[in-house]
């Protein structure tokens, strides 16, 4: 028996692509679409109105294209309220849960739509206390009332502004064919911008900042305090403390460019240093750690977060191996974040992407352009790519941050 | 005042390139050499041996030079005894530590020479009750006994045996300009090889094994019995049970190619199903994962370590969180490997060649050449690097391994 | 003084995402726009309607806005002739010359609208006869009439399909986490259905098929008569004829994969064994070349090109050193193509698709995702790109191709 | 029947890992070896001297056994001339003809050893007057005495200098995990050394070099007289002139970054503004070109060369469409250099590593790691890979350059 639906979405239906992608889905699905009422705005400035009919063969197919409009904005011209169900078991929710994803989402609770809190993707949604918010499965509690399906569910999909050629700089396209100079310009003043409006700035940071030179421009840029929060795993700290006590990065001299035959001990050396001194805050305050990006988080107080990975060595006592923790606390230090940039780190830069909802602006760097592109495909529809050598970047990026 | 020493060693000097790296690092240090005596093999059988008078400005730089040579096989000809001094704390210990490599190694107590056990690389040897071995520098313990500085120590560098041309097939090259399924074949040779003779493979895999198809032919090659154990991450499970649970990979049906927009959340609901039945052995148990790598190991008893990692969605109840048991975990299964197969995982197989020795074959399968560069770069001189699609390697690799 | 336009367009202007276009190219040259009607396609089949009113602050913005708006299909709604120039002299033309696109195109004479002939982007457009054709700059003879500014052209832009899944398996992605094994099958049931339809199917191929070992699969290819023509640059047959002749490409063993040192002189021996024929086809009847791609092609008359370059050894008789006689070989080659795959060489790739029009189907496949993307930058909208290696994608191809 | 010959050899025998090619040729090629006396230089200046008697089952492997030997220096202890055939037709020699490589080569004749002119790899000698000289294939005429076999030829192969790291600073790795800096710096001072020693330093530039942002630099080092001549293809010119006249380069406003849509014609518009003025000369003199690389080059009298491609528009009147003319040009202007910088253009680097003789130094600037080590590959064993973004590069080039 044919089913048959109403729905109805308003926004700059166009520029974002929504409209195309509404038709798309619903073809995808099986369904099929009646366009009942389109008026496209007349100017620039103006949003567009659609009201649809879905037409769908059974109820599975209507069910799946509802899933997927509901992503893209739409919401029943009548909806009802959200349909919630218990957490069977902690961790262990109803096979129909809602999965999130990282636009702004609301949920109608007795009528009323309540916007859901702590949005990420690939969350579930909890209601209690007249509030809804993201949950990471691991966290969720037996009995807790779980959003199901696509009902009462409304998601505001992030606009693309059709003028803000401010920081849409490079459109798509990742592309190492571009002026790494306009594109630090561009992050430059996007971070000036973000500073006056007393916004935050996370830096994600692999340990290719330091090899390639990178550090001592990274150390001005969280001098001049354009670094709110500094995430990372156990290597770059690592790197960054071999080349404050022996001038070296994973055995290159930095200054000469001569490989270092013994060089390789000194990433060992490093950690049995700091862990001499309990950890990084102990090696500076003991004067033994003297300079580097790390020297310079704790003299500031920039609070890091170092997660650790099946590859590291040591670690430092700083490191967290407990991955349960390391996320929490990535997840402390990216709350109300307005940027994030992502240097050369593929591995810490995902993860963060995962945590992040999609209106936080991105800018990620890495020569690799793969890695780029993998962090975009991932949904964070604000990424910004740029191909280069990170060190060199962030000479550029500091010069720029410094000559105002 | 200038310093003398005289260190001797022998072996297929000329062929492992080592003849030209011990001239090299003494140069390099600062100090000087003079041969001595040198007996150049006159056969392609026999072994070189060479006596080396090195001359330094200091102590500082006949240390450094010393340092070098002993990791090049070189031993003073009237060694004393390793020193050994306290560690000072645990997880902490003597600033002149002897960090070790992945080769070989014996270190002289009183008067004996004692091989290292458990040897891998940036490790610190621990000497105890006659015996001595590789330990994290984690894991030291307050008081232990650690080797300090390079005397006493002598390493059996790998030698590039100049005919064995059934391994060596690729040279140090990795470039897809050559034949993939030469290189399958010849994998598939040294893995009969090591079957025959009782030996151990071991198999690193990621999750683009499931996205290119390869999971089908990976569950071949499990079901002829050449996998003894699987080290792999949160994702390769996810999406392999995803793909048993739904067809779809990461929202891609694998039979037509077709992007599935709902697909993305499929990932999300194979953990979910896997948590309600406390995990994978559970959910096969159950009947309700009935197909797919996981399935196979479980089915089989293959056993498998699931290391978590920053960007892991859920995880599985599996997924080892806590790094340092995840290690352990790792390390347990690679003992006594002859042969490592790393499947497109940069960050697992990065991991696993820290802890194997120089002397395990490892074969590395990645599409980014760079990736199976950075592996080699660690010092795992036995790694053979693959430059192509992983699913189509695995589709030729069974093949190889079914047609006897 | 402000101008205004009116234009109109009709089509599937949501799916191909040309609705979007035509708002974001209006507000980046300046002018604006007010939507004076639109008409969406009520369902999937019904084409949409646009006429918009565009103002702009001066004549020169209004003149950037349409030479724009005619790219993406707009036409005045009360078009006059197109304006015709004289050339000025052999090989130059007016500045305000009309540059083509690859998408179907007509003009305006004497109040009608004639379709251009040759259709290829980077053109120009010469009247004459009551005709038009694309022309390259460099054949425009002085006096001849060129098609000047947008007025008087109207395009046709390529219309996405939105349920040719068959062959849209890849979306925009040209990713390796794809199934090789899928792309294979989607373009070998492409190129059956060509073949039925009597069309035409060209093959562009660099030396890495030669070195990965494809050539014994496209030979297979040429035989079951699915290769209508072949371009290919020097080394493509050098290399192909130096394994007929010794077994080698580039001095590696085929059949065993060991470097042969010797080896890089056979590509010379094999070019002096040509020579002596006074080319391939005085080779293969000599007796002398008796197997390979080069060998096929002679064999079975299939009509090839070999463009030579800057890099090229030799080189053989057959390569045409002389650029503008090796362009006018492919194009003439081109003609009437229906599907061209492009086989991991991106110069002659890139030559190949910018002789292209849009509505050819195109497949790139390279182990290098940027060649790819390279290719769909220049704006042939239908080329597939397959991340993987050649050799292993042609065995794929031709199992399909002779399974049915 | 045995067949046994006895070769000699002097030089760093050890750090250029001559040596163990030596042995590792020998068994390759199914010969044996005895080393009839081996002295290993004492200190690190002084030379190794090597005599080794060979033993080959037949003599078409004694044959190949001594092709390999000659190539790495070594020579029968009593050599007879070189053996001379006449060439039977122009542009074809006897089978056996002796291929060159591009290390420094005499020949045998009437008991003296002639020093081979014109080294370069892949080409036959041509003895006459007395004199030996380098001869691509094509340009021999019949008749013409080729050195055919290896008897009576005599090669010094380049010798790594263990101290030199002013040039070695990358070693044999191309990584981009190194300082870009560093490598600006070191190839700054060996370009301010050969300027002083009155060489000759020869740029080779693609396109990318524009597109970067890198024209604005290397105007500059031409400014300061480090460019000697300047090799490319049409693109290079035409986005150059492109930039010079639109500020566009292919579509992208150079100053903010920002796609322009109608830029991609900008390249066709240079092109026919040139050609209106009869070539590049013209161009700039008649005061239509004022800015840019070529501007720069006609400007100051610094001679270029740009070779065709099957990709180009256009192209250029300055562009050489013949390749045979196009290699000529490039051969003449390479002549006596010193050193030779490769800027992101892989087709032409390649052309000019194949016309080098293997003393002069290279550098190659691509972000591309395979491109770079794909000219390594070719024999040009001075060539020094730096991966990062050209437009970078240059700019810090030309920082360093111009700092003294």
């Amino acid at each position: 028996m044919e089913h048959t639906e109403i729905v109805e979405t308003e926004g700059h239906l166009v520029d974002s692509l929504i409209l195309q992608k509404i038709f798309d889905r619903v073809i995808e699905t099986g369904a099929a679409f009646e366009v009942m009422h389109f008026d496209l705005g007349r100017t620039n400035e103006e949003m567009s109105r659609l009201r649809l009919k879905i037409t769908a063969p059974d109820a599975e197919v209507m069910r799946r294209a509802l899933d997927d409009l509901v992503e893209l904005g739409c919401a029943a011209v009548d909806p009802g309220d959200a349909v919630l169900k218990p957490a069977e078991n902690s961790g262990v929710v109803p096979d129909d849960f809602y999965s999130t994803t990282n636009h702004r989402t609301s949920v109608r609770i007795a009528g009323m739509w309540v916007p859901v809190e702590s949005q990420r993707m690939d969350a579930v949604i909890v209601v209690g206390g007249g509030k809804a918010a993201c949950r990471k499965l691991r966290d969720v509690k037996k009995g807790e009332a779980i959003v199901c399906g696509p009902e009462g569910v409304r998601i505001q999909p992030q606009y693309r502004a059709r003028n803000r050629h401010g920081f849409t700089f490079m459109g798509s396209e990742n592309s190492s064919e571009r002026r790494t100079e306009t594109a630090a310009r561009k992050a430059a003043e996007q971070m000036r911008e973000i500073r006056r409006a007393g916004g935050r700035i996370v830096f994600v940071a692999g340990p290719v900042v330091v090899h390639t030179g990178g550090a001592r421009h990274f150390v001005e840029i969280i001098r001049m305090g354009y670094v709110d929060a500094l995430l990372a795993g156990n290597a770059l700290a690592v790197h960054d403390v071999e080349h404050a006590l022996h001038g070296t990065s994973l055995g290159v001299d930095l200054e000469t460019g001569v490989p270092l035959e013994q060089g390789h001990k000194n990433h060992m050396r490093a950690i049995n240093t700091v862990s001499r001194h309990g950890g990084l805050r102990g090696a500076v305050e003991a004067g033994v750690v003297k300079s580097g990006i790390m020297y310079e988080c704790v003299q500031r107080g920039v609070p890091f977060s170092l997660a650790g990975s099946i590859r590291d060595d040591g670690p430092l006592p700083d490191t967290e191996m407990d991955l349960v923790r390391a996320q929490a606390d990535y997840a402390r230090l990216l709350e109300g974040a307005h940027m994030v940039v992502c240097l050369s780190s593929m591995l810490h830069s995902i993860g963060v992407g995962n945590m992040l909802p999609a209106w936080v602006y991105v800018v990620c760097v890495d020569i690799n352009p793969a890695v780029v592109t993998k962090l975009s495909d991932r949904g964070s529809q604000q990424t910004i790519g740029v191909v280069t050598e990170v060190g060199t970047f962030l000479h550029l990026l500091a010069a720029e941050l410094g000559s105002t």
